[in-house]
Order: C-alpha cells, then sequence, then structure tokens
C-alpha cells in the first residue's frame, strides 16, 4: 500500500567523515553532540560536503472527533483559528521559523472549516476532521490511505523544489489523544504512560483523558503490528499526512526535523512501516508533554534540545535547526590543524 | 578598586511582560524556557519590546604559567596558533558565530607570542602569559586590575558602537586548570570536584592536574572573600580581561551570553565583586568539562543547552543564540489571543 522505497543511510563515508570531523582544530570529540550530528547529515548526503538547501516546516491541520468525548481544554475552533493565524505570520512557528531562515507550508490535511480559495493555504482536505475514535475507526482505510499520498506527494513536490531539509509540525485540537493512543498500541504500553496534560488539562481532566484512551484502546483491540489500521483507527488527518510526508522525505534521503509529541507519534507510525525513516531523523527536543520522553526512548532518540516545550506546531524542530546548520557548517568551514598550522594533542 | 557599578535589574514591568507573555497564542507557559528568557531579556532592558543589537563574541586569548607543570596534553604555541585560526576565520567559534549572525572579537589579553600589528587583532596584552601558580601568584595585582580595567572598557566600547548581547569565549592552553583553582577556593569545594580533562587528559594526566590544583590551593592559602586576589593568584589574564568585560556589560545592561566552565568560572569571580552581574546572565550551556554542572548549580544557573560540548571559545554560547533570539523575537512579534481572534481555553 506504501509506495515508498526508503534505502538505509550508506555508512561507506563514516571513516572518512570522522577523520575530517577529528582533523578539526579542536580536542578530540569536543563538539559532542554537534559531531554526531555532522556525521548523520553527511552519511544521509553521502558526501564530506553535505549542504542544507530551503528548509521547509510543514505544518499539517486537522480536526478529531474524539473531542466529543471532552479531552482537551480548548473549542475545536482553534484550530480554524490557527490556521489564519499561521496563514498571516502571528503564531510561534511562523516567528521561530522566520528566525531560522525556514520557510513555513500551512497545509489544510482535515480542518473542520470550509476555508475556500484561501491565499498560502495547501488544500489537501481528507474530510471535516475525523470521527470519534471512541466508538468507531477516525478515518476509513480509504481515507487514510489518500492522507499517506498525499503527504508523500507533499515531501516530493518540496524535494523537486529543491528543499533537502524538512521540519514537520500540526496543529489540532484533541490530537494529542489521537498520538497517546497511537503511541499506547504501537509501542504496547499502558495508556496511563502515553497520555498528558496537552494544552493544559487539569487533574480532573487528565484522568478523564486517560479514561478515554483506555477505553478507546480496548474497544477497538488492534493488532500492533497493523500499523495502517492503527493509524486509521486514532487518526488524525495531519497525523496520517504527517506520516506520509516523512517517509516521502526520507525516501528523497532528506534530513527530517522531528518536533514534539504528536510528530513523533507519527514518525513512530512511519517507523512501523519502514524503520529506514528513522535514520534520516534529527530529534529536536524532548517536549513537556508527558510520554514524549518515554516515546523517545522507545525510538532510541536522542533530543538536542530539553526546554520545557509543548506547544507543538513544529516550534521545537524550528528551534533546533541552527545547531543542525552549525554541525554542517563546521564540518565544511572549519580548518583543519594542518591547514590552520596548529599542534596537535602531544 | 572596580568601578563598575551593577544596577540590579527592575521588575517593575514583570507583571506586564508575564501579561503580555500569557496571552500569546499559544497555551499557557507552553514555550517553558524560552517564556522565561524573554521575561529576563524584558526586564533587562526595562521594556515590553526588548531588542538585541549588534551580538558581539569577545573571544580572549591568554596563556598560562601553570602548563610548565604537565597540566595540559597541548603544546601552549597552541594559543598563538589558535588565535591566527581565529583572525583567519577557521576556527569553531568563527564557523558558529557567522552561522548565527554574531561578530567576533578576537582580544590578545597575554599570549606569550608578539604578535606586532595584526589585523583584526585587539592588542590588550598585560604580559606574555601567567606565571606558574604552583609557585608564585599567575599575576600582580596591578596586572589583575589592569586586565579587569582594560576588559571593562573593551566592554563598554561594544555597548557604544551599540551592541546590547555580548558573548564571551576564551582560548589559553592551561585555561582549565586556572578556572579549576578559581573554582575550588571561591566554592570552598575540594580541588577534585573542580577539575576535569580539559582538551583530553587520560587518567594519570588527570590525577597529575588534581595533585597540581590541590598543591597550589594548599600553597596559597587564600580568603575565599578576596576575589581579587583569588583571581590574581590563579590569574589567566584572559579570565581576567572576561570578568572586567562581564562587569562593564552588566553596567551597561547588556545581556551576558555565559559559555562553558572557564567563561563561568569569569563569571563566578565577577559574581563575587558584584552579585548583580548573574541577573543579566543567560547561561548557554552546561559543558562536558567535569566541574562545569557543579559550577552552575553552585550559581543557581539553568543552562539552555546540554550538548557534550568541552571546546570553549565562546561556542556553547554562539550555539545558543538564536533561542535569545528567538525569545525576543516571539515577545514582540506573535499575535495576541484577541488579535489574532482565537479562543482561549474554557
Amino acid at each position: 500500500m506504501i509506495q515508498t522505497q526508503i534505502q538505509p543511510i550508506s555508512t561507506a563515508l563514516a571513516s572518512a567523515l570522522l577523520n575530517k570531523i577529528n582533523n578539526k582544530t579542536k580536542p578530540l570529540g569536543s563538539l559532542g553532540r554537534l559531531e554526531k550530528l555532522a556525521l548523520q547529515v553527511g552519511l544521509i548526503q553521502d558526501t564530506l560536503t553535505p549542504e542544507l538547501n530551503k528548509p521547509v516546516m510543514m505544518v499539517f491541520a486537522g480536526d478529531h472527533g474524539i473531542v466529543q468525548a471532552g479531552v482537551s481544554p480548548f473549542p475545536q475552533e482553534v484550530t480554524q483559528q490557527m490556521v489564519f493565524n499561521f496563514l498571516s505570520g502571528g503564531a510561534a512557528i511562523n516567528i521561530f521559523s522566520q528566525t531560522n531562515a525556514m520557510q513555513v507550508r500551512v497545509i489544510d490535511a482535515g480542518v473542520n472549516h470550509h476555508f475556500g480559495m484561501v491565499p498560502g493555504l495547501i488544500d489537501a482536505k481528507i474530510g471535516m476532521g475525523t470521527q470519534n475514535f471512541l466508538t468507531t475507526p477516525a478515518m476509513t482505510q480509504a481515507q487514510c490511505e489518500q492522507a499517506l499520498t498525499v503527504g508523500i506527494s507533499l515531501a516530493h513536490k518540496e524535494f523537486e523544489s529543491c528543499s533537502n531539509v524538512m521540519g514537520f509540525g500540526e496543529m489540532g485540537i484533541g490530537n494529542t489523544s489521537s498520538a497517546s493512543a497511537l503511541m499506547a498500541v504501537l509501542c504496547e504500553l499502558p495508556p496511563e504512560q502515553c497520555v498528558g496534560r496537552g494544552t493544559g488539562l487539569d487533574d480532573a481532566g487528565l484522568q478523564k483523558k486517560i479514561d478515554v484512551i483506555k477505553a478507546a484502546v480496548a474497544q477497538h483491540k488492534l493488532d500492533a503490528k497493523d500499523a495502517c489500521q492503527v493509524l486509521a483507527t486514532f487518526g488524525g488527518f495531519e497525523i496520517a499526512m504527517m506520516v506520509g510526508a516523512m517517509l516521502g522525505a526520507a525516501e528523497k534521503k532528506c534530513v527530517l526535523l522531528i518536533d514534539g509529541f504528536i510528530a513523533t507519534s507519527a514518525l513512530l507510525v512511519a517507523s512501523k512501516m519502514q524503520p529506514e525513516v528513522l535514520e534520516y531523523c534529527v530529534f529536536a527536543h524532548c517536549s513537556n508533554e508527558s510520554g514524549h520522553r518515554l516515546l523517545l526512548h522507545y525510538l532510541k532518540a536522542e533530543p538536542l534540545l530539553d526546554l520545557g516545550l509543548r506547544l507543538g506546531e513544529g516550534t521545537g524542530a524550528a528551534l533546533a535547526y541552527p545547531l543542525v546548520k552549525a554541525a554542517v557548517n563546521f564540518l565544511n568551514e572549519m580548518a583543519s590543524f594542518e591547514s590552520a598550522n596548529v599542534s596537535q594533542a602531544e
């Protein structure tokens, strides 16, 4: 069903890259995580001189039937209101992307609002929000496949426009519930370890959300191995489309910037479909949403930042991007001991 | 002796700033540490619309007599070689500063080399390296005062050229030994908790370095309250000048970007002279140099990054700077719930 063919990254240049890194004018290993990043990007692009071109932040928006179960303190209209905020440049992701020279794409994957023709909005609507997964699958298998296919083609389109580094963000009131359910089923973990306060639930709200996710997981009795069915059931059109975009970007050997809890849940789904996708990922940050640290641990991911963020939209990915740039730049531009005539350790 | 008069930051605008932050289109508190940063910069500049102008990275270089005790695997010539590397743009700090649009200043505070007139080098030489503090104070009180005074005036000059955000970096073979001794005496901690591997000592080298610092601390029997004498004794011309520059920058209400172990040891000295300096500091990162985490803890500092860096030069400060920019930009540019017509939590 998934048409992407993701290649494992070649390690042919690993020792040449390490050698280049180790000969830079600095004590061995002294750039820590940035050295690993430089190596990873070099391997992804299979070159000693990688480049980051046209960084794009793709923000997928969708609505969620599960909000009917009272899992968010914000009303559903906020999804569409935030789409307009993205389009007018007033949201956090706009500011951080601009600060770090990334372009933002705003994609209507399935918001419960007829936008019509709105300048700047990419219309990829699969439906007017998902169904309430407490009672019925969030979407049909056909919708899920459509979302994946569109996501793949959106990433391919960015690649064809010369982007080779893509961040993935999202907006969708209720989507931490989707992400929690995906995590619980696919990681085979108890829902209470996967559910957090989202946009700011109090203790009673959190307990209710846990109960809802528990009931939903129990209701559908899914096979953790069938990632497509799990995705369709707990859905999120924006999550499904992000899964597709991640797969499409990795197929084109792009660097993937993975944001917070929801983006990582999409990657979890993608990794169950094609595990090689993980090799292309830079994990931007560990968010403050309960469950994210555990999910990163499950994926053996080492996040770059840990700043108590829990906003989504791709904000953590945009904030981490300068570190990726710095890593690539030192690999390309720093002098070697030899070129700078600097003595080495005795 | 110190001529700076650092004002405590005014908290007059604290509630107005918090109100502005809380009304941005995001869940309450969801930008985590960036919200604290935005608040801090607003308070430092005493405005709801702070600006970051002409960010400068001041890199102070100096040589250390203590290298005669065999505390570094690199030869002393590396200090002067790295100064030339800074000037030709090939060092890590050049690359990271350029990546993040900061200007680098290279200051000869006391390198053991006659540079003569070299384009781009700021000649502030106090001496041809310090004395070996294992046997004698690293510098005289007069030299120490001169270094502090020059540092203050260098920061004032940057301020007069319209910079209001300054990073502080350093280069000096042997200067982790200086920093460790300063920390041990001023924090009243056992030297073995303050000494690390520096540029890459092995176990035997580390033990030797610990023994050297222990012997030096025991030899001089200093009063932890006399920060000036402690600074002169364990020195580092580049460290003393950095202390001055930090005090001078804080006096002008600039934002100070504090790098790794050595820069933080300079700040430790500065804070013993004028504790208010700490209010102006953004702690860029926790380095991998043993002792830095403890020193940050002593200063009640919350570093932004934790990437296993241990290079110095100001590299961590340059890498963290985009986070400060992002914080200021969201405070100034993000829409409010009202301006964007976004509904709030119920």
